[in-house]
């Protein structure tokens, strides 16, 4: 199977996935559902539970990954919704459509993220087929990428840079939090359900450190190089938001070169994986060249 | 020891333990920690956690109950702060005090609400010391709860009735959602932690229906009757935000007959358990009486 046909097969098995557990729920005539779904699913890349799937079936199980898969992603989408609000990024546009509160009001898109936050954790408890001990341990890798130690410490970084210069160390900071923590969750939590070591947790840790910083230097690159178009949100949002990106720290050109180094010390941390490792290493590329 | 000494003592402890599980985050110099610091703290009744353990007790053991009594307590926490937002109920004093986004701003408010939900989580994860089985089975129900079948369902109803008159079936849905729901899990995850059986579970529960429709008629007639300095917040906010309410439905008279009739049953409930669910009784009579 070539790389695209089998990213297509990953996607469509997280798609399903995230049908199957959102449609367990009872009440389905409510709004909040409607507005949870808009978001979850309106086009998201899924690349967090890919990652999560390909990490798990790298070290052999890849039968039991799909809830913590999913709740990763309903914890990317809930960030999202709320990182769009106005009194956040005030966002219109996302994935091409418009966002949350723009179609159900900032109220029900304040709890739509509410509520897919709590149904991440919902998913795993009432989903999880492996053992207590190890669902336990990757809810736990999970809550505290999730958190304020992890992806919402990143957006307060963010936040309280708004309209300010801040330097690289702070720049990586945000991004490492904001960005690569549930990378990195999903990463470490792939390959601890498949059935890692503890060292091959911490090589997947790493591979998905490189990966994450590679995915936010190439979201600057496009922000400044795409079309709206293609993106589906506005280009450079970020100068006309006056905030400080990688492109506007370093250059495009240094950029890129940054971007193809963090994506090959990505791929050089699956070395020892060898062929095991092609779909990652693929997926790490296919990132670097991606054009949304 | 009598009652008020009993509850005191209670409420200590619900505080030691969230200060203690608060305490162990890392980077307590970032302003978010602030932020939920500062609803976390300032004056709650501490009513869930105080449940949570009493019913615990009531079973044998009430040693390992205080990390879900806390989860639950920041779960309340987090609903308030989002519940106060401007595109919400935009309450400018709570508990006597300014509410959280008019002290840190509202996009460090929905973050601070964010960061207590997923507190609440990884305080169970980082500090049960129930076995994984009873750890998960609690956490299924808090989650449950918590989520869209839940309290945000509950809030969901209520957004959704705003301006309109609604009728008592779907105001008690409300209430049973959006306060009773946490009140209810608090009691069951008290009873399961303690060692309850599964019969003792649902008794709980029920005791718990009971008192959570106490508890809200009583915040209905509470809204009508009281003053702002006794209250901590602005009273007839009801009124003039032409909300319907147990009082606007059934008058003042009728109300505290139900108030009366629901804490009774609830009271009933504990019958079997005799003397040893003295203090249950007393808290319940104790909501019944409050003037806060």
């Amino acid at each position: 199977m070539d790389f695209l046909t089998e990213f297509e097969a990953k996607i469509n098995v997280a798609n399903q996935s995230l049908q199957k557990y959102f449609a367990k729920k009872e009440n389905h005539q409510m709004s909040i559902y409607d507005a949870m779904e808009y978001s979850l699913f309106s086009g998201g890349k899924r690349i967090r539970p890919v990652l999560c799937a390909a990490c798990a079936e790298l070290f052999g199980n890849a039968e039991d990954v799909m809830p913590f898969a999913c709740a990763i992603e309903m914890i990317h989408t809930y960030s999202l919704i709320h990182d769009d609000l106005p009194c956040m990024d005030d966002d219109d546009l996302r994935r091409g459509k418009p966002t949350n509160h723009i179609v159900y009001g900032e109220a029900m898109a304040v709890l739509a993220g509410d509520g897919l936050l709590n149904l991440a954790f919902e998913t795993v408890l009432n989903h999880s087929k492996a053992s207590p001990a190890l669902t336990l341990e990757a809810l736990r890798i999970i809550g505290e990428a999730a958190g304020a130690e992890g992806m919402i410490g990143g957006q307060v970084i963010d936040l309280e840079s708004e309209g300010k210069a801040i330097d690289a160390v702070t720049l990586m900071a945000m991004h490492v939090h904001k960005t690569g923590a549930l990378i990195m969750a999903a990463a470490k939590v792939g390959a601890l359900i498949g059935g890692g070591t503890k060292e091959d947790i911490l090589n997947m840790e790493k591979f998905a450190r490189y990966l994450g910083v590679a995915f936010q230097i190439k979201d600057d690159i496009l922000d400044v190089e795409s079309s709206v178009e293609v993106l589906g949100k506005p280009i450079g949002s970020d100068q006309s938001n006056e905030k400080t990106t990688i492109v506007t720290l370093y250059g495009l050109e240094q950029s890129r070169k940054m971007l193809e180094d963090y994506t090959n010390n990505a791929i050089e941390t699956l070395e020892e994986y060898g062929d095991r490792a092609a779909f990652l290493k693929e997926l790490a590329l296919f990132l670097l060249r991606r054009d949304r």
